[in-house]
């Protein structure tokens, strides 16, 4: 099947979902979890022969996230489960307006229609972003990286079984088994049938779809984060945080990429952040941070200088570019210089400062003393997420079911018409 | 300067509208007003220049939307003050959550950041958009039509003039004289520089959008609008509501162009319809509608045969497309295979009928008895309009202050690190 082919069986099935209950919604959900468990032999199976293929050819890291066991399908099933217990998003009225006219006009909710998302080599996205597609009402087409390609083929298999043993068509659900450009190229051109697609991957991805994609998108997932550190931060608090943010799971698009801290306490507090992340992090065995300083911080910091593209590199790695900044005022033009949009924060017990930086900072997520880290729909109590937008059409920061439809007026009158 | 300049102008002066006080935007939109009417002489002078070489070259109907005169100008500045009356879109707290760790969380409305919007001829749009991008915080580029180039940079200049006396950077408000493809064409890729771009304008501007635009976009403004006569509609009402669909302002985007009708009340309805839009209204000296039916309408309607285009056509004149059907169904099929997504009506007093076309269809206003002419941003309640969305995406229908806004999250710790 063509992916033209795809996109014309997705948008063709999309009215019955779009019309149906939450309560068959929900079977269908359940359905796909239990088949998703039904089906582990196969799946398990199919992932085998996805590492076998991978195995000395990418790296170890990227070979746990592509490798599934029983207890990583369990868990996809758990996954689907709970996106079944999540509210409807569809048919709230999100406003009422009784017009003196006498028109009753109701701002309703409803789905996208067909979405479509590029990703890559996890497989247990395969199964998230399928969920959070039926349950939002909308049809979707899964257009995975090649080394997971067997094994997203079997997920979705099993999931288009579930949904088909609920009663609703297994077109819903459609996987690109094609992970050619040419592929990727004509989901980006499915004017009239893609109602929305998702780009979830590195810079390439994205800026391929800007270059490329006649269907609306969203950017998603890009993370140049800073972390300032103001004069009046306390410097224990700040210390923690940007432990957090930058070593908690540094290949995540919500990690610390940049520090920049007020020339007034650098000289305190780089020595102190040094010895947490450098020489502790060392002689605990765990991997120390390289830090890439501007010539005002380098000696307090130590590390190496930082080089031209520092500052504009998204890492996703154990290293921090930092920079001493003279203000907030000079932090917030560093920001707006050099960062994606994605979540910035500010260290400071200075409620003049924290507000400065909370209005001047135009980020998807602006933080207060926290960590950015805790950029994520379930973090921000969303229950899910399919991805963290980057840009401000629709919508912006983690995005989960409401983000994933649209609304119609529905608008109910006894014969009016207009003067 | 060029369009690039001015793109770059424009950001670098959005930040400090974006941070502006209501009273200081609502300042600056009463200086933009008084400053037309300050340059009244200066508008009607270029006005006069515009409509000396349009004049035998547009079409009279074309002459009168670029005409200028006191009272228009007047009417100008009165809808820049309506602007300022308005609720300010921007800083609303539109959710609050307090995570069980402490964290507050506030999604914050913003302004976009620069909005570009390329039209037609009416140089009223111009301090429109300008005053509703000025309300929501947003710096805004307007690239108008060639006809209406002398007397749309006139009223910019006075609003620029305006927003510059109220202390605010002249800056946020650009006009593009430069009206070739090229111009338009850098303002659709002005990656990094436009957050929102707003063609408004047929067909041919639409489409050149979805092909070479790089920044997001809003379709708006295509409307193949359909009205559906059920078999339990009240006779007069639907003549009425057809009538005012069909002939109260047959030129704009909310107009019917497409009637249909159920089989079983076809013979009844449509000659006291043709009675009313033909014959009455010619008897009256009015324009008469043409009706262009399908085979089994044709006997009782009157009118021509149909052709292939004429269920696709936005013919915004004095014209129908009239088809019947043999059901609700056999309706909402043929408005998701030809609607633009615009605005679509049933007229019927079963209200299973009513549930039915309102479930089924999919645009952006549905009604049931009243007149699709009602799809506007005034009749819907929002004070105003940039123009009516016909996708889903970010905004559907009439666009409002609310709809040129986007939203960040505004998170409040106090040390929380994520486990």
């Amino acid at each position: 099947m063509t992916v033209n082919d795809m996109m014309r069986a997705a948008k063709a099935a999309s009215p019955v979902l779009a019309g149906a209950d939450t309560s068959v919604k929900n079977a269908a959900l359940e359905a796909m979890a239990a088949r998703l468990l039904y089906r582990t032999g196969e799946i398990l199976a199919a992932n085998e022969t996805d590492l076998a293929a991978a195995r000395g050819i990418i790296s170890d890291v990227m070979l746990d996230r592509l490798s599934l066991d029983e207890k990583r399908i369990a868990a996809m099933a758990d996954g689907i489960r709970s996106v079944a217990a999540l509210r409807d998003p569809v048919g709230r009225v999100i406003d009422r307006t009784e017009r003196p006219n006498g028109l009753i006009i109701e701002k309703t909710s409803v789905p996208l229609g067909v979405v479509a998302i590029i990703y890559e080599s996890r497989p247990n996205v395969t199964s998230d972003a399928a969920a959070l597609c039926i349950k939002s009402g909308n049809a979707c087409i899964l257009r995975g990286g090649k080394e997971a390609l067997n094994s997203s083929l079997a997920v979705s298999s099993a999931l288009r079984e579930g949904i088909s043993s609920a009663g609703l068509p297994e077109e819903l659900i459609q996987f690109v088994t094609d992970t050619s450009r040419q592929s990727a190229a004509d989901l980006m051109r499915g004017v009239g049938f893609i109602d929305l697609l998702i780009p979830r991957g590195g810079r390439g991805l994205i800026n391929a779809c800007i270059e490329n994609a006649r269907v609306p998108c969203i950017r998603t997932g890009e993370g140049i984060c800073h972390i300032y550190v103001d004069r009046a931060a306390d410097i224990d608090m700040a210390v923690k945080i940007v432990e957090n943010a930058k070593t908690s799971r540094p290949s995540v698009c919500n990690a610390e990429e940049v520090l920049l801290v007020h020339r007034d306490i650098a000289p305190v507090f780089l020595p102190v952040l040094r010895k947490a992340l450098c020489d502790d992090r060392a002689a605990a065995g765990k991997t120390p941070v390289e830090f890439r300083a501007d010539p005002e911080s380098l000696p307090y910091s130590g590390g190496v200088p930082a080089g031209a593209g520092d500052f504009d590199t998204e890492f996703l790695d154990y290293i921090l570019a930092v920079r001493t900044v003279a203000s907030v005022g000079e932090a917030v033009d560093h920001i707006s210089a050099h960062s994606t949009g994605h979540s910035e924060a500010i260290i400071t017990s200075d409620s003049a400062a924290a507000e400065e930086f909370l209005r001047g900072v135009d980020s998807a997520a602006v933080y207060v003393n926290a960590s950015t880290r805790f950029t994520d729909g379930g973090e921000f109590g969303l229950g899910c997420e399919m991805g963290i937008s980057t840009q401000k059409l629709h919508a912006r920061g983690p995005m989960g079911l409401c983000e994933l439809t649209s609304y119609k007026y529905v608008v109910r009158g006894n014969g009016q018409i207009r003067g």
